[in-house]
C-alpha cells in the first residue's frame, strides 16, 4: 500500500539469507575488479543495516564528486607546467646576468649566496603559485557546496526508498554501567554534577591541543638545528642537498607523530566522553565524534597551518633577527615563498597518511589479529576439519569485532579538509583523494565482509553530526583559501607590482622590487658570516626578501610604504574573495532544491492518500458509535473484533445507500 | 482526536459570527488603549485567516524584540552624551589656543577657516562615533539572529496550534486572463517564450536602479551648487547656517523623491511580473515581492550608502580637487567625518518616511476614498436611514478593497533594514522603529477592521519569501556595519594613533596627526580664495583632513605611509569583525532549537498514535479479506471500500478504550 512507505513502522530490516548475501556482496562489491561500478547500496543496506549503507552511499557520492575536481585540478597543474617557461619572475631569478647577492640564511656558518641558486625552487613553485590556482580555489569552494547539495538529495532519495521518511530515532537512555560509572547515577544528574566532568574535558582538550603545538614546535626546532649542523658540516654532499634532506625528514617526522597521536587522542576523547555521562546513546556518540574530530583535526593541520601562515613571517630582518631558545634563528622560506614547502608537506601527509593508515591499520592489523585468534583456537587443539564444519557464528569468532563506522567517517572528513582547506596551494589534492577513495571503498568493503564480524543492523536517517562537520569545514575552507592566496602565494604582490609600481606594467623588475637592501656593516657583531666565501669581491650590500626601507633612508629598515600598500590590497582581496564566494555558494544552495522533484511529488500524493484513509477511519468510527447505540446486544460480543463486524458492515452498506 | 491535529484536512477556517467578531476585534485589538497588551492572534486568524494572522503575529514578535534593542541603543547614545566632555579629539578641536588654519571648502568664494569653528559638529559627532557603537553593532547582529530564531519557534507553535503541520500549499495554476495575456498561452510556455519577458524585466530593473542613482546624484549636485551660491551671497544670516540649511533641504528632497518613486516602482514591478506570466499564483506573488523589494530597497538606501561610503572620499586634495559637471567641486564632510550627516539622513528618512506614509497613505487616503464612495452613493439619491438598514455586505461596499498585506510587510522589511544595516552609525534607530511599530500595529488593525473590506481568509504556513529577505538582510547587515565602523567612523584611526603613533599612547595630538599640510602657493590658478579674509596674517600653510605627504617631502601630496597602514588596519578589522560575528551568529543559531521542546514532543506522540491507528487499519483490512473468503455473499458489497472498514473502526475504538 502506498501509505506504507509514508509511515515507517520502525522494524529493523533483516535479510533472510545471510551467507548468500555475503557472497553476493563479495562478488558485486568487495573486489577491486568492480571499482568502476556503482556500489550495490540496497544490498549493503539489507546486509549491514541503514547506518553502514548510508556511509557507503556517502563515500560513493564523495568519490564521484571528486572526479571533476581531480580533472580540473590536474588541468590547473598542467597549466602551471606549461607556463613555467614564460614566467618572468622565475626567469629573472634564473638569469645569471643580474647576479644578486643575498644575505646569509644563518649566522656565522652560512655565507652570502647568489639568487641564481634559488632558480630551481622558483621554477617549481610557479607550478603551484599561478593565477589558475585562484580560479581553482573558487571552483573548489563551490564544489564543496555542490557536493553538500548533491548528498542532501541522494540522502532524501535513500530515505524515501528505504521507508525512513517518518522515522525519528527514539533516544534510548544509556544504562549507567556502559557510561562507566556505578549504578548510583541512575538518578538525574544536575548541571552542578556534570560541571566537573565538563571542566575536565575542556582542560584536557586544551592540554592535548597545546601538546600538539609543542610537538610541532619541536619539529621546527629540529629543522632549524639540523640545518645549522649541516651548514657547519664540511661534507659537500651534505651541504648540497641540505634543504631537501631537512624538509623531507621533518615532514616524515611530522607524519609519524600525527599517526601516533591520532591513536592516543582517539582513546582520550572516548575517556573524556564517558566522564561526561551523556544522557542518550546518540548524544554520547555525537560528543565522542566532536571531541575526536577537534583533536585529530588540530593534530593533522597544525603543521600545515604553521607552514602556510607563520613560517618565514617571524624571522625578523638582517641585523635584527628573531631568535628562539638561545641562538636559533627562526627559519625562512625558500626564496620563492613557502608555498612550495606547503605543497611538499601536504603531499607527504596525504600520501603517507593514507598509505600507512590504509595498509597498516586497515589491512595489516586486522589480518594479524585474525591470525592470532586462529592460532589461539588451534592451541586449544581444534582440528582443521573441525573448523570446516563449524557453524557460521562459530566461524565468526575468528573475525574481528565491528568497531563502528565512525573511524571511517573521521578519516574521510580529515581528507575532505585536506582537499578543500588548502586546495589553493596544492591543486593535485583532489586527485590524490580520488585515487585513495577508489581503493578505500573496496578496502572497507573487503574489511566489512570478510575481516570483521557482521554488525547488528542499525537504523539511521542521515549521517548525523558528520554533515554539520562537513558544512563547517566547507565554510572554513573559503576563508582559509582566501588567506592562502592573499598571504602565502605571491599572487597579490605580483598584481600590485604590475599595476602600481612597474614602469612598463609588465612583471619585469618584480624580483628586484621584492628585495630590500641591507648594509653588511649593520650586522650585530658575532652574526656576520665567517668567511665571505668564494666571492671575488667584498660584499657591501646584501639583499633580503622583505618590503623595508633601504639603509640610506631617513628611517632605515622600517617597513616601507610598499609593505603597507600591499598588505592593504591583500586584506581587501580576502574580504572580496570571501564575500563573493559566500554569495555564490548561497546562490547555488538556493538554486538546487533539497528534495528531488519526483520524490516530493510522490510524498505529496501519499500524504493525500493518508488523509483520505484517515477520513474514512473517522467516518467509520462515527457510524460504529451509532450502531452501538442502536443495538445494545452488540456491546458484549463486540469486545472481540471478529463476530460483531458482520451485521454492522451490512448496516453501513445501507446507510451508505441512503446517502 | 489527537491525529486530527497531525493531519490538516485542508479546510479553510471560516468564522461563524462575522459582525460580532469585528466588534470583539475592535475592542481587544484595534484601539490604541490596548497597545501594551499582546494581540489576540487566534481571534485575528479566525476572522481574517492564517495569512493575515501570521503577519500580525510576526509584527508582534518584531516589535517585542525591538524593546531590548531600543533600550540598549538609548544606553549607548547616553554613554556618548556622558563621555562627550572628556573626549580628547573634540576638546582639541574646540581649544582656541591651537588655532589651525584649514584650507577653503570651495574655490575662490570660500576662504580659509579656523578649525575651532567645527567645534560644535565635532562634539555632536562624538555622540554617534564612540567605542560603544562598535559593541552595539555586534549586539544588533546577534539580535537579528535571535529575532529570526524566536520567530521560527513562534511560527512553529502557531502552525501546531492552527493545525497547519501537514499543510502544504497546493499550487493552483494562474488562469491566463489574470496573467494579462490572451487565452492562447494556456499551452505550456517554453523558456524561449519566456526569454523576452525576462530580458525586459532585467533591463527595466537596471534602468530603474540607474534612475534612482541619477536622482541621488542630482540631489548631490543641488547640494553642491546651493552651497556655492550661498557662499557667494552676502547675507551673513545665510552664510552662518549654510550647512544646516543645505543638509536639511537635501535630506527632505531625498525623502520626497523616495516616497514618490516608491509608488511608481510598485506599479512597474507589478507590470513586469505580469509580463513574465508566472506559472502559479505563489510564484507570481514571490516574483512581484522580490522585484518590489529590490527597487524599494535601492530607492531607500542609495542616498544613505552614498553618505556612508562615498561622500567625502572622492574630493581629491587641495590644488588637485575632483570636479564634476564643469566647475563643481565634490562635497567634503564636516571635519568630524560624515557620520554626523549620515545620522541626520537616517533620522529624517526614518521619521519622515514613517510619519508621512503612516498618516498620509495609511489613514488619509483610505478615509478620503471612503468619503468619495459615500458621496457617490449619496449622489445616487440614497437616504441616510436607508444606509442604516443596509445589509453588512452592502455597507462593505463603502469600504476600500483589501490590497493584501504585502505592502505592510514591505514597509516593515525596509524598516528592519534601517534598524540593522546602519545601526553602527545611528544607535537610536531601534527606538524610532519601536515607537513607530507600537502605533503601526494598531493603525493596521484599525485599517483592517474598519477601513477595508474583509478579505477572504487565505491559508498560509509561514511568511514565505519574507523570511528569506529578512535572513538576507541580517547577513548583509554584518558586513555593512563592519564597513561603517571601519571606514565611516574615526574608530580605527583613533585606535591606530593611540597604539602606534602617539608619543604617550593617549589621544593627545590626534587631530594634528589627521591633518595634512598644504602650501597655498600650490593652488591651481583661479582656485585660490579671493580675499584672505579676516586673518591678520598671510596664510602660508593650510591644513586638510587626509593622510598625505607634506609639501616639503620628496613626493609631496602623495598618500603617506600612515594612510596605507591605517587602511590595512581598517580592512583587517572588517575581516575580523565579519568572521567573529558570523561565527557567533552560527553558534546562536545552533544553540536554539527551531522547534520548541513541548511541541516536538507532542508531534512525536501524535506520530506514534498515527502509526498505531494505521496498523489497526491494515490489520482490519486483512481480517475483512479473510471474511470475504469465508462467506461469498459479502463479495458484492465489499466491492465498495466502505464495508471492509467496519471491523477496523470498531477495533480502533476498543483499543482506544483499552489505553
Amino acid at each position: 500500500s502506498p501509505s506504507n512507505s509514508h509511515l515507517s513502522l520502525g522494524t529493523h530490516s533483516k535479510n533472510m539469507y545471510m551467507h548468500g548475501g555475503a557472497v553476493l556482496l563479495y562478488e558485486q562489491w568487495a573486489s577491486y575488479s568492480v571499482f568502476y561500478k556503482y556500489q550495490p547500496i540496497g544490498l549493503i543496506r539489507s546486509y549491514f543495516g541503514e547506518k553502514v549503507g548510508l556511509y557507503f552511499a556517502w563515500l560513493g557520492v564523495y568519490t564521484q564528486m571528486l572526479i571533476p575536481a581531480a580533472i580540473i585540478g590536474v588541468i590547473v597543474f598542467l597549466y602551471g607546467c606549461a607556463t613555467v617557461d614564460d614566467n618572468i619572475p622565475s626567469m629573472e631569478i634564473c638569469d645569471p646576468r643580474n647576479n644578486i647577492t643575498m644575505c646569509p640564511l644563518c649566522d656565522r656558518a652560512c655565507s652570502y649566496w647568489k639568487l641564481v641558486t634559488a632558480c630551481g625552487t622558483a621554477r617549481a613553485s610557479h607550478l603551484f603559485d599561478n593565477p589558475a590556482t585562484v580560479f581553482f580555489s573558487i571552483f573548489m569552494a563551490l564544489w564543496a557546496v555542490l557536493f553538500m547539495e548533491h548528498w542532501k538529495r541522494r540522502q532524501m532519495r535513500l530515505n524515501y526508498v528505504w521507508d525512513l521518511m517518518g522515522f525519528g530515532e527514539e533516544e534510548e537512555v544509556r544504562e549507567p554501567q556502559r557510561s562507566g560509572s556505578d549504578t548510583s547515577d541512575k538518578v538525574k544528574l544536575t548541571c552542578t554534577d556534570r560541571l566537573p566532568a565538563y571542566l575536565t574535558s575542556v582542560v584536557m582538550m586544551g592540554f592535548m591541543i597545546s601538546v600538539t603545538f609543542a610537538i610541532v614546535f619541536g619539529v621546527i626546532l629540529y629543522r632549524i638545528s639540523i640545518k645549522a649542523a649541516l651548514h657547519i658540516s664540511t661534507y659537500p654532499a651534505a651541504r648540497s642537498n641540505i634543504r631537501a634532506t631537512v624538509k623531507t625528514t621533518a615532514a616524515i617526522i611530522n607524519l609519524i607523530v600525527i599517526i601516533i597521536l591520532d591513536e592516543i587522542y582517539a582513546a582520550i576523547a572516548r575517556w573524556l566522553t564517558i566522564l561526561e555521562v551523556p544522557k542518550t546513546d546518540k548524544s554520547f556518540e555525537e560528543r565522542l565524534i566532536f571531541k575526536t574530530f577537534i583533536l585529530k583535526f588540530v593534530n593533522a593541520f597544525t603543521p600545515i597551518v604553521y607552514l602556510a601562515f607563520f613560517r618565514g613571517r617571524l624571522v625578523g630582518r638582517p641585523g635584527n633577527y628573531l631568535y628562539v631558545v638561545g641562538s636559533y634563528r627562526m627559519e625562512e622560506c625558500a626564496h620563492a615563498g613557502c608555498l612550495m614547502e606547503l605543497c611538499i608537506q601536504l603531499c607527504i601527509t596525504m600520501l603517507g597518511k593514507q598509505l600507512i593508515q590504509n595498509n597498516l591499520f586497515e589491512i595489516g592489523i586486522p589480518k594479524l589479529k585474525k591470525l592470532l585468534r586462529k592460532r589461539k583456537s588451534e592451541v586449544t587443539s581444534l582440528q582443521e576439519e573441525e573448523v570446516k564444519i563449524l557453524k557460521r557464528y562459530e566461524k565468526d569468532h575468528f573475525l574481528g569485532p565491528f568497531a563502528g563506522i565512525n573511524p571511517e567517517y573521521m578519516e574521510m572528513i580529515i581528507q575532505f579538509g585536506m582537499v578543500t582547506l588548502f586546495v589553493a596551494s596544492f591543486p593535485l589534492a583532489p586527485l590524490f583523494a580520488l585515487l585513495n577513495n577508489i581503493i578505500e571503498i573496496r578496502l572497507d568493503a573487503k574489511k566489512f565482509v570478510m575481516e570483521l564480524r557482521r554488525p547488528i543492523a542499525a537504523k539511521a536517517k542521515d549521517i548525523g553530526i558528520w554533515y554539520n562537520l562537513l558544512r563547517g569545514l566547507s565554510k572554513v575552507a573559503v576563508i582559509v583559501n582566501a588567506f592562502v592566496i592573499a598571504f602565502t602565494s605571491d599572487f597579490i604582490p605580483r598584481l600590485v607590482y604590475q599595476y602600481a609600481y612597474s614602469p612598463d606594467s609588465t612583471m619585469h623588475g618584480f624580483v628586484n622590487h621584492t628585495l630590500s637592501y641591507f648594509n653588511v656593516s649593520d650586522f650585530q657583531k658575532g652574526t656576520a658570516p665567517l668567511e665571505p666565501m668564494h666571492l671575488h669581491y667584498k660584499v657591501q650590500i646584501c639583499r633580503y626578501k622583505d618590503y623595508r626601507e633601504p639603509p640610506w633612508s631617513s628611517t632605515p629598515y622600517d617597513l616601507s610604504k610598499e609593505f603597507w600598500a600591499i598588505l592593504a590590497v591583500r586584506l581587501a582581496f580576502v574580504i572580496v574573495f570571501q564575500n563573493v564566494v559566500m554569495l555564490m555558494s548561497d546562490f547555488v544552495d538556493w538554486l538546487i532544491p533539497d528534495i528531488p522533484k519526483d520524490i516530493s511529488l510522490q510524498i505529496h500524493k501519499e500524504k493525500i492518500l493518508m488523509v483520505e484513509l484517515f477520513m474514512k477511519e473517522e467516518q467509520g468510527k462515527r457510524l460504529a458509535v451509532q450502531d452501538n447505540h442502536n443495538q445494545e446486544t452488540c456491546t458484549i460480543p463486540s469486545s472481540d473484533d471478529q463476530s460483531p463486524s458482520r451485521p454492522r458492515s451490512h448496516s453501513v452498506i445501507h446507510s451508505k445507500a441512503s446517502w
